[in-house]
């Protein structure tokens, strides 16, 4: 009986990374091991050379039952055992005897896993850069955008989109920077047989592990790393990071997309964001997914940060406890990843109501301007208290911040009506935005060109 | 592109409760939904009965494909809009005009969760009971069998091995009273219409909803719960601690089952527990699975906890993310139960491997005793100090307790060579052990009579 | 050295939690366990009468140093076995030898634990009462204001602000259910003496339980409950959940309290939610807190969750994990709770800002009402789209929803100007809010009467 | 009312990480701050010299009333509001008008951060760089001792101590690389005024930006990170990874010394590791301690991650969830650490206890190598069915493994009596063990020596 459709699979979930990742991915790359594994043995003479020919020639025809290995697995306790079995009988005997010759059960799923998880790191990593791509240039377009900068969903000062943009595009360089150094801690091979003192090898444990390695496209482990997990644990944790810098972009999507707001609109297409009580609704989707995802996150990296106190030499549930939870996280993260992608190039950005909203609140929102034009000439601390009576009564008596200010003689002995008008334009106040959003472009930019 | 095969399918999950939660089952209670909705607007007379009857007889022979329907849940937002309008399309338009006629898509969606969770809890209190029933047999079997009690490993005194079962039977009792209390607030109605107001419905909206909930085996909600998620992470909290209790019962196997002790084995089994490289393994599996389990579990309430900060009338993000969440852990919790059924009678206990493990610290398990004998003297204080100075002896020396007991004048004072032997039987120290394992068997028998 | 001033303790944490559940309240209460055990055991004969009221005088004038207490349990691994050493050294010989007679280190903490959460769960449940009160004042008095609701970020239709604030009352109800039933789960005895058998009471060890938990104020326990930690989960969860419902109060009052939607804002005061660079700012402060206590506390729910897994009678790492997590999630249950009770009497609603939103759509919220009154004539898919497309128009020209239909004449064969225009007020498509309010009001009276 | 005492601040927590990250090391830092931006400032002529000198003069004897500061947070929602009022009132008008001068509240509270988190990796680094010389010296020692490799708990092979304990070594090695990585991502400066956009330094932003990282020893920022905490988020997964690591050495370690095992003990010390109820008991107190943990750990690395979802420029709720977790997170590392570092040099190492652990098997334990011997003859396949036949007769009549294969015709065909003797001696069959332990300490060597 096959899991049933999974409704998420599209929506939470990348078909690419399950692919990947998944029960056929894992038996796959489990058969290049141990194809590679006799190459290697064989050309160390360990086996025979013949021998290792039938283990290739058998795994190229071997079919392996999913679903009766899916039922192994749960009286096995790892889906590696039953599946030498079933490699075995369908093996003539020659072949047979010598195949996992002097491996462990650990060794094929590790070994596999660090496979899966090299491909699936080429994925993030491309993505990521096609999204730092995205956000340079949405960045570069909007530079000069004033929009309301809002701290605790207040409105607090002007920024410029441009700005916003490229503080979303700065992980995006640092986590490309954590891929790149994670890289040769994770995408080790894995040989120590049963209990990692490659005992069966007779000696030739680092030849074997050195070439299998090299066969396989991963780098050498100096020492088995059954029970040391600390790289997976990391993996999971730049998934994590990765997840979280996306829901914050998605929330801000989410957040400016608010009917009373509406700066930004997540694109409309054909079926997309529709509600099927409300015939006006133009919902987030990208970022209904993205958001949802960072949610997600969170508790499955727990899980593998708490799953590294794997006992012994192999352990008892911590083990199998990586198995449901990684590829879960890794399957998330590239969907994350894969919404990202499709919500920016269709980004529906209006400035127009950008700067309808930064005028709503006449003039409040210059408040630190005119303060700090104030301060110069009684001080920060007087010019504060003389401007938060004065956005009082403006709010009170919904009237111009610089109107009312112009009526208080205490600020017009330093500031004049046409002085103020000026200082409450958003524009007078972008302080340095535009410099900043060049500046992360410039950054993004010079990652490409490798100079940091 | 399907999900590829999970290979924990049958270990970590269990298929029959992702039979349940998956996404056929989701759309086969969505139907439901949609049918009685029809049904009870049309007793109403908010829409004509032959309306009702088209929906009742188009869901009938409907065929959703779910491999379109799960990628149009990544434009949609959620698997009702696709769902309806696949649906929709199914049908002659006399009928397709009334169907889903005031409700939205959260309110199938969490309805037929409701009714998911019903079967999902009736399985899970089911097995409760067995469990209960095959550990009371358990404690009553083994009431009077010695075994150490161990406190941070260490060997502390003697207690029963029905003791200790009798210690694993109490949190199965308290779940299955948490799972009777939490019914009326879980598996109840979802009808709020777009934005939880029932203006739809004409008035009719609480008639509507009572009478849904009827025809669905569902209880009525007095208010639609769209953002009210409470109850949903009460259930989760209640799987994490039902694969709480059944990873300290594995965990306490595993740790018997260590070849140094070797007190409890899982039962043995063509095919299970062994390992590729080892042929004289014999591993615990169903423990390692719920270990495993219990490690997972947590964090998965903890994203259910998360994500009970749902915005205004629906939630982005946080919603969906139940969607990946809650069935994956009502699965592990069904697996986790599933193992503990499968462990339980086939438990190979070996009450002479306790007693050898009792006796092979020469008496030392049996410290307590001799220092309350002695307590009874020269008070609780002296006698802990005289006691703990014989114990480092007795280990440096390799020497019974009591032999180095009995060569004390400070102690033969007041106990002579014959007490102390017979104070270093376990059997002399087991206090209220029997009794309690005798109490615990008892107040399951009082809980099955419903006296609790 | 003294730990250093947390600056959050007034912010995220109760100071009269931390008081309770503090070092010097543990002591207290293992103080009061101590003088109650040797009381009860004079009782029953097992100590002699002078030692119980010896240790009673001790006790009343011990004076524990609580620094040396706090560096003594790093090298004892517990806090109980040097608190017994300090009192033991304070008190004369005779007392001392009887002191904590038949009891283990967890006996004591655990019971002074359940004493703490006996006070704590009292506080927690007077202020859901409260809490409860004030949302049923709240929810009644603007029963019929109008508000729009929102699914997704979005306007969805119009509902009240009496209706939206009933919809947080609900959980409120559930909650003292939840801790009503948890309470003889957890305010239980503990005592099963050095392994959980009671060996050193002589066989009265379950009459000097019994006696024990009536001295202090708890239910007995049947069996130990050493490494049975469900029941202390299951308040860890009860505490996640009220800080979730919390969380999603202090969620809508923020978003509430934007700039551009001003609906709602937390109650100003001197130096409250001002800022330090923004003269005018007005910040949520409470929901500041409660939104950040709801993203603490899952995590913290989740090692409780997984510090159930308690090997054999007594844990290695899994109990101290607790001592370190449980109080504080108390003390942020505590805090998020003070914040709400502050923050609602002070809230200041502005239902002339909820009007002015609903209508800042010209109409558009209203389409859901619309495309019901068309569905009665062309059914409800035919609806749909028709609406669809003129809410997209009137987006796209700034228009009036009801001006775009009144020229529509697939529209006007139904529905005329004057019913279309009366079909986009508010008013007329507020469904069941007022009576759904009102349910929620009458739901907290039925509770508080204790008729559910 | 101050918390009360805290009875794990030496058991669960690092004092000196406390004395760092508490309140009065966040106020000395944030005073930093405001002393060095005035000077950068002066020296950049934005505000006159004798301003900062008055602002330096004032801070140097600023007392803060750290109780009053920690109630005014309730109110202001941070403590950098009141910390810089009350330093204003501490002023003279003069120094106060330009204390503060284009800051916020975010800037000093978070390069305050950086400086605390400076000193904590730092502290951190060395310590993780004694640990790992202890355990290349522990390492190094045993590296021929042989001892049992357990999977599942079970007796798989032997291997030598040492081995095991370079595999213990190696995470170490990655920690370091780790946090050399994160260094220049976190110790960076925060200065982005009231919403990042430098507003108020008139253009200078840059460079007063740049001249205080430099003043308080930290990396300049390219861009401010008010709401971009991946750093944060991977410093707390870091110390996620660090307890992981020494959660797993604890529990092999309070593995290694059960009672029945014996073969590694904590050092014993006066007032350590004791029991208040059983005197001959020496629990593992360290391993306690660390275990917990590491059980601690994740759930708050899960906060960490979930608090990256900061909307805008300021997050309401997720930034103070921040100061509640990370402090504890690192403390509890530091704590982690501590412990470690005192368990190692004490540890009692029992290598006669690991030979007679092996042997207690009967040889079964060597049973690959057997296997592997016969499978030179016969086959992989082969020589496991029958390895394991005889293994299962051996445990059944309680024999020498080589006995009853010397009584096997299939077997003698291949392997006489001698040379299976000799095949069942653990010394020959220790694999790599050696090579590997002595590989484990090459490399630390290596490391240390900055090959790596």
């Amino acid at each position: 009986m096959a899991k049933q459709t999974d409704l998420t699979s599209h929506f939470l979930r990348d078909p690419a990374f399950d692919d990947i990742l998944g029960g056929e991915g894992l038996v796959r790359r489990m058969l290049a091991f141990e194809v590679k594994l006799a190459e290697v043995e064989a050309r160390l003479g360990l086996i025979p050379p013949e021998a290792a020919q039938q283990v290739a020639r058998s795994a190229a025809s071997a079919s392996i039952d999913m679903g009766q290995l899916a039922e192994a697995v749960a009286l096995a306790g790892n889906p590696a055992i039953p599946f030498v079995k079933m490699l075995t009988a369908a093996m003539p005997e020659e072949a047979a005897r010598y195949l996992h010759w002097g491996a462990t059960s650990q060794d094929a799923m590790d070994s596999a896993l660090a496979m899966q998880l090299g491909e699936v790191i080429a994925v993030i990593d491309q993505r990521l850069r096609t999204l730092g791509d995205m956000l340079a240039a949405l960045a570069e377009e909007h530079r000069t955008a004033p929009i309301a900068a809002r701290t605790l969903l207040q409105h607090a000062l002007p920024t410029t989109f441009g700005a916003k943009v490229a503080g979303w595009l700065m992980p995006v360089i640092r986590h490309r920077q954590r891929l790149e150094a994670l890289r040769p801690r994770l995408l080790v091979i894995q040989l120590g047989g049963a209990a990692g003192t490659r005992a069966a090898f007779g000696g030739a444990g680092e030849l074997v592990s050195r070439g299998l390695a090299l066969e396989l496209g991963l780098d050498p482990s100096p020492l088995p790393w059954h029970t040391a997990r600390d790289s997976l644990a990391e993996f999971a944790a730049l998934c994590g990071l990765i997840c979280g810098t996306l829901g914050k972009i998605a929330q801000d999507v989410a957040l400016m997309m608010q009917t009373e707001i509406g700066e930004v609109l997540e694109g409309a297409a054909p079926g997309k964001g529709g509600s099927s009580a409300l015939p006006h609704k133009r919902n987030p989707v990208a970022a209904h997914a993205m958001l949802a995802i960072a949610r997600i996150a969170p508790g499955l990296v727990a899980t593998m940060m708490a799953a590294q106190v794997q006992a012994h030499e192999r352990a008892v549930g911590d083990w199998p406890a990586e198995w449901a939870v990684l590829p879960d996280l890794a399957s998330h993260t590239g969907a994350a990843l894969n919404h990202a992608l499709a919500m920016m190039p269709a980004l529906d950005v209006r400035p127009e109501a950008m700067r309808a909203n930064l005028e709503a609140t006449k003039g409040l929102i210059m408040a630190e301007a005119v303060m700090m034009a104030l301060a110069q000439h009684i001080g920060r601390g007087a010019a504060h208290h003389l401007v938060e009576l004065a956005s009082r009564d403006a709010v009170r008596q919904n009237r111009k911040l610089s109107d009312v200010l112009a009526a208080d003689p205490q600020v017009t002995t330093y500031l004049d009506a046409v002085q103020l008008a000026a200082l409450t334009q958003p524009e007078a106040w972008l302080g340095d935005a535009v410099t900043l959003a060049d500046a992360g472009v410039a950054l993004w930019s010079r990652h490409l060109s490798g100079a940091d």
